[in-house]
């Protein structure tokens, strides 16, 4: 079992709040103010120009990348951070398709993330091809001989509806096409294992789960099968095999380097350099255990003390990522009362509340206590005052 | 005229360091530390997910942009940060051949930075299109009536020579063309009027005059004709008319913001905006003014002192942004032996010894110190020692 108190103690979280909405934003880890301090005052201060080579911002996102790929079940080299996972999406769907010149039909689901859906839409514009989307259950049988592209968001992010990675990558190959997973709402939060399940390509961000803060850059990873082939259309000069040989024309980097695209985000990767540390000595099953755990006690205690609220998560802890959601009429107004009197988790449109569990700082604690501020505005009738119906700009 | 001793304490610069490579990497502005700091302890730590809203992260990407385009004769509301500068040539450069359908050719320079060139190639092969890459001089003759985008960088990385965007702009029009400006040497270094050249479109980097940090995110800026038009090919969440309505099409957003992709890098945006405080109250022809008085000393001064050195910059100042370069057969050597001893240039392959100009940290003292070394360094042939002929990873 990993140790609560020493993961909990590793997160600045603000007092009197019970934070359900890590899987949008996870708090910040102590060690990421030292740190960014540090880098700015020891390395870009000092070091000006020098800190590419002697801080080792060049090596970084690969470095970096390295801590992540134990997080996914991918190997050393196999993984490189930088820009933000809707392009890192692009540069994936677009590798993938030219890997597969003869076919140009996409695969997605409507239980994908809008952006990964906007992003293959402009993509399959220009290359002229066709962007599929059917319903997340629809998914296995609408794999047809025309498939270039699986591309998948593996949990869902309004009801945590996790796809069987494995069997859906199986099925996409059978038909000869290759899978691309977004893991966004997967890393940090359940076991995953891409070499496991032989997928093609995947990415990621790292400001949920992973706590790397707002903006935090995102990752990707190449099965090495295709390392040498994958040749995305944004090729920029840090994915070329000899970036400051400046040559006119494009050579692409051996291996995951190629997929880098411009000047990685130094102080960004700082912050999410000591975001990782937490995660070095964990035992992933342990916390997806507890994960599970977590969610389970919040369905249980929310459908005993709200039986007016509808679940819109998968009942199976197997086929659910870390979060869980409920359906009310009047989510947004619900929630602004819940983030009112300290309980944040996150509206998403048209009636849904969704709450993220975050096993290295959320504890059954959290869940007893949600719930009972949950069933207090629900059947009070708290929510119903004005300030609750104001929408902000961002909500 | 700027005060020089107010502009100049406002960066951290190494004791003993003679910084002339600005135009790589800024020096840390003072109060980049202090912002950043507070954004993690005030904000993120405090705010969480609300951050979004109650610290304006969201409509940070336009804040920061609109004070961007003060320095580059833009608009308010026409420029929006985030990603890098290879990123916003490629949403620039598709969403300009978009609006040319009938045409396919692309024409650049050979003095281009190279990641422009691979971006252009890595589109044009997905889109049909053709690069077509000339020698500086010969862009303004080999722009014809098939030319659907002229991509250049303004001032050119190596020689400092600075295009005339209102002319070349002038004959892409007549041409039936459209011009796209990239100002990574520009912005911060010469006086860039936009809206006077009548461009279509421009990108720069953050990271060289204008002291944002390593990795610091890129800006875009479409000219007001085509905001309601223009539309790229990588199409993001964040550049949708309602992010949050989660919408599964893509809705491009009014005017400039639908050119932001994925999630604005905050942390990083916390560090530009303390370093764009400098900028506010000065006088860019001023500036502009000390900027040649500094290039104009230190080509008067190279050239008296070391006669063996080659000039590689244009002499007239008119035609040169804020660096100056001589070529050197041992340019590596030298260059190693000049941040040796506390003058800090740049190399650039094969030969080039590249010295950046930055009147906000730089002045006459400086150039008069980098003239000294580098003349001693030349004809004492310290250069010549094996520590440095060794090159590193990174130069």
């Amino acid at each position: 079992m990993f140790d609560f108190s020493k993961t909990r103690a590793a997160f600045h979280l603000p007092d009197g709040v019970t934070y359900l909405d890590g899987n949008s934003l996870g708090p910040m880890p102590r060690a990421a103010q030292g740190r960014v301090a540090a880098m700015m005052a020891d390395e870009w201060s000092e070091m000006l120009i020098g800190g590419w080579n002697k801080a080792g911002w060049y090596a970084q996102p690969r470095r970096v990348g390295d801590r992540i790929a134990r997080l996914i079940g991918a190997g050393p080299g196999e993984v490189v951070m930088g820009d933000t996972l809707s392009i890192k999406v692009f540069q994936a769907l677009s590798a993938a398709l030219a890997l597969r010149p003869d076919r140009r039909v996409i695969l997605s689901d409507s239980g994908n993330f809008p952006s990964d859906l906007y992003v293959a839409e402009g993509l399959a514009r220009a290359m002229g091809a066709t962007l599929r989307v059917v319903d997340p259950g629809d998914v296995a049988q609408a794999i047809g001989d025309d498939l270039a592209v699986l591309m998948l968001t593996e949990v869902d992010y309004r009801t945590g509806r996790r796809h069987d990675m494995a069997d859906l990558t199986a099925r996409a190959h059978r038909a000869g096409a290759l899978a691309l997973w977004d893991l966004a709402h997967s890393a940090g939060a359940v076991d995953v294992d891409l070499t496991g399940a032989d997928a093609d390509f995947a990415v990621g961000c790292t400001y949920k789960y992973l706590n790397g803060g707002p903006g935090a850059p995102a990752f990707i990873w190449t099965h090495p099968r295709h390392a040498a082939a994958a040749q995305p259309i944004l090729q920029g000069w840090m994915g070329h095999a000899a970036p400051f040989a400046f040559d006119a024309e494009y050579r692409p980097a051996p291996g995951i380097e190629r997929m880098r695209v411009g000047t990685p985000p130094v102080i960004a990767l700082a912050a999410l350099e000591a975001a990782l540390d937490v995660w070095d000595d964990l035992s992933l099953s342990d916390l997806r255990a507890q994960s599970i755990r977590l969610t389970q006690a919040f369905i249980a205690g929310v459908e005993a003390a709200c039986p007016e609220l509808v679940l819109n998560s998968p009942r199976d802890p197997q086929g659910r990522g870390s979060q869980v959601s409920f359906r009310h009429p009047q989510a947004y107004a619900v929630m602004q009362a819940l983030i009112a009197a300290g309980v944040v988790g996150d509206f998403r449109a048209p009636d849904v509340l969704r709450f993220g569990f975050a096993p290295l700082y959320n504890d059954l604690a959290d869940v007893e206590r949600a719930v009972g501020v949950l069933a207090r505005i629900v059947h009070d009738g708290s929510w119903d005052r004005a300030e609750f119906h104001q929408k902000a700009d961002v909500t």
